[in-house]
């Protein structure tokens, strides 16, 4: 059996870390029985600091012919924020209408929590984030003169008749940020969600913030509340984004399938990655089930570590464990996992948790741990 | 001297934890040479019920003489989330232009935080959100027909051109919502932060999305380097909305002042609330500096509690030492906030707390500790 990938190291630690990943599913194929066919890409910092491009005609071209990317890091201090994580990240997102953001909230064996007695048991559900809309849709505008003149125009009228107010100067500028939710594209997110809560502990749990963002969460609540209706033995609750942070903290054991529209998910799964021990150790899946996929660490490329071996894989590596799931390979998958624990368990880890061992170090010790474990 | 105050109980338990804190202020003032004169507002969702009023232009009225409003809680199980939040506290909230909310999350002696070895000279900071902007102005809309059907119309043109789609019918339904930022209305909430840091540890971090909600937040950031540059002595930071969540449960320590848009605000704030040691600790004040401002507790009505005389009470007394503060007492806040701490470390809290006392009974043994503390 034969699996072609996708290869983007990207900026900072990135190529670092998904060499070690690389290697871990690696010998996990020679395990299982089957093989990787890696595909390089230069998409990151470098790249656009040379040329120019972000992420090009030609480079979605060749993605799409692969079932699953396999995604370092992106984001360099030579470039204004936003730049690369919209104009690459977002936009492979977006491009390949991943429009599910799946990320594991697990405590594993031997790591370290912030939260004071709460155990590997007590932290174990997963964050499904739409991906693909809400406030990421990029549409907005600030003063006045682009294409999106005529939106501005009508957001700063409502603005100024809602609160009685005249601005219009640029002294008193005045930025807007749309965000949308469609129903179908609410109605496949949440239904995965329901999917998998009933391969889990049946439970699903709706963030948003419904009564403040009213219109767009309304939206949400109702499809939600639809979707429901059809999985009779799941059960169900609403969230405010506000409250959940709460019973992250407080209550992780609640909780089993949560899923939110695209900012708030982005917000949690970030809080979510620190209980289960930082982002170290926090992966993330975008996934279009018919289509191109891509897995990384959902931390950034911490430039200042760059080349040094010393960032912390297991992100990357439990990133790779999700890939191969993808592509069908549930038992390599889960051995992928099984090494990380040991790895773990015996103390094969970076500095950051408190080991001595570099990066390059942590991939081969997995890579050999993932043939017998 | 003679201060009036609005009172407005609310839902639930809002009557309840009110008069608690009313008890104590009224003590503080007997100890201070001041005397309070208590209005008592019927607003809140019993008024809603019998006669579909939220906030009324009467109430608006009367509320405008005073300099500051003692807020309980609103929100009752037989009104759709949404309805009493928006027509009621968040109407207070802009009606009076109450751009500052401030909360400040402090892990006072003798409560128990979630986060593993964290100690009260680790949580020590203040959050200031601004209050009346961003994604609640509440401008946003669902299907077509409405007075908004202009902008509804355009939304959909720009996420269709945007993303090659073609959603126009109702089974496609669509809803958008809009954040606004104007640059008076981030500078006055900046410089508010800017100017309490230069009391405090003389630091303040902002908190926003800049990466991705690249206009309004873009615009902040602005606002934010702007006013940054008046005080050379202040130490500044940006943070994202994602990562600031992690490092209030990992290094809390590494804040003084935090400024952020109100959603964003909104979110962090509950976080905040839960480590320094739960809802039922956590105050606010609704600030207009030359206005009517509001205090209340963070937490919302509970309505399953009302009546029972268990609500913890500490939040709301708190938030009366805040008023106090407001209104020029600054002794009598400080009295108050010690007489909290040494009624939790006697241990004269309620049931969540670990206590046996009713709320009644700690709102009086504060009232009495004020007197001498
Ligand atoms: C880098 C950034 C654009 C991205 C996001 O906001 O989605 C990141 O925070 C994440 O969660 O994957
Ligand atoms: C009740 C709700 C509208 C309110 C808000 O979102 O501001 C509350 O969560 C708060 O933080 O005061």
């Amino acid at each position: 059996m034969q699996h072609k990938v996708a290869l983007i190291g990207g900026d900072g630690i990135g190529p670092e870390i998904v060499a070690a990943g690389r290697e871990v599913l690696d010998a996990a194929g020679e395990r299982y029985g089957f093989d990787i066919n890696w595909t390089e890409f230069d998409i990151g910092a470098e790249r656009y600091l040379a040329t120019g491009e972000l992420l090009t005609e030609e480079d979605i071209q060749e993605l799409s012919k692969f079932p699953a990317i396999y995604f370092g890091a992106i984001g360099d201090d030579r470039v204004r924020p936003g730049i690369l994580e919209k104009g690459i990240l977002l936009a492979i997102r977006f491009h390949f209408d991943q429009f599910i953001n799946l990320r594991p909230i697990k405590l594993l064996d031997g790591v370290t929590t912030p939260l004071a007695n709460k155990k590997p048991e007590d932290i174990d559900f997963v964050v499904v984030r739409e991906n693909t809309e809400d406030f990421y849709v990029g549409i907005g505008s600030r003063f006045s003169g682009t294409h999106e003149q005529k939106t501005l125009e009508v957001v700063r009228d409502m603005y100024n008749i809602k609160f009685g107010l005249d601005v219009e100067t640029d002294a008193d500028e005045l930025a807007y940020q749309i965000g949308v939710i469609t129903r179908p594209g609410a109605e496949r997110v949440i239904r995965y969600a329901f999917d998998l809560a009933n391969r889990r502990r049946k439970k699903v749990t709706s963030v948003d913030k419904a009564n403040v963002l009213s219109d767009v969460y309304g939206l949400w609540r109702d499809v939600f509340t639809g979707v429901a209706a059809g999985y009779p033995d799941i059960q169900t609750e609403f969230n405010f984004v506000d409250a959940v942070t709460m019973w992250f903290v407080k209550n992780p054991e609640w909780f089993d399938v949560v899923v939110t529209p695209n900012m708030f998910g982005d917000i949690i799964t970030d809080l979510g990655a620190m209980i289960q021990g930082g982002l170290g150790l926090a992966p993330g899946g975008n996934i279009n089930p018919d289509g191109t996929s891509m897995f990384e660490p959902i931390h950034g490329s911490a430039p200042k570590y760059r080349g040094q071996d010393v960032a912390n894989p297991l992100a990357t590596i439990w990133a790779g464990s999700m890939l191969l799931d993808h592509l069908g390979e549930h038992d390599a998958a889960a051995a992928v996992l099984r090494a990380i624990e040991r790895s773990i368990r015996d103390g094969y880890v970076t500095r950051d948790m408190g080991g001595a061992m570099k990066t390059s170090e942590v991939g081969r010790k997995i890579a050999e741990l993932v043939k017998t474990v």
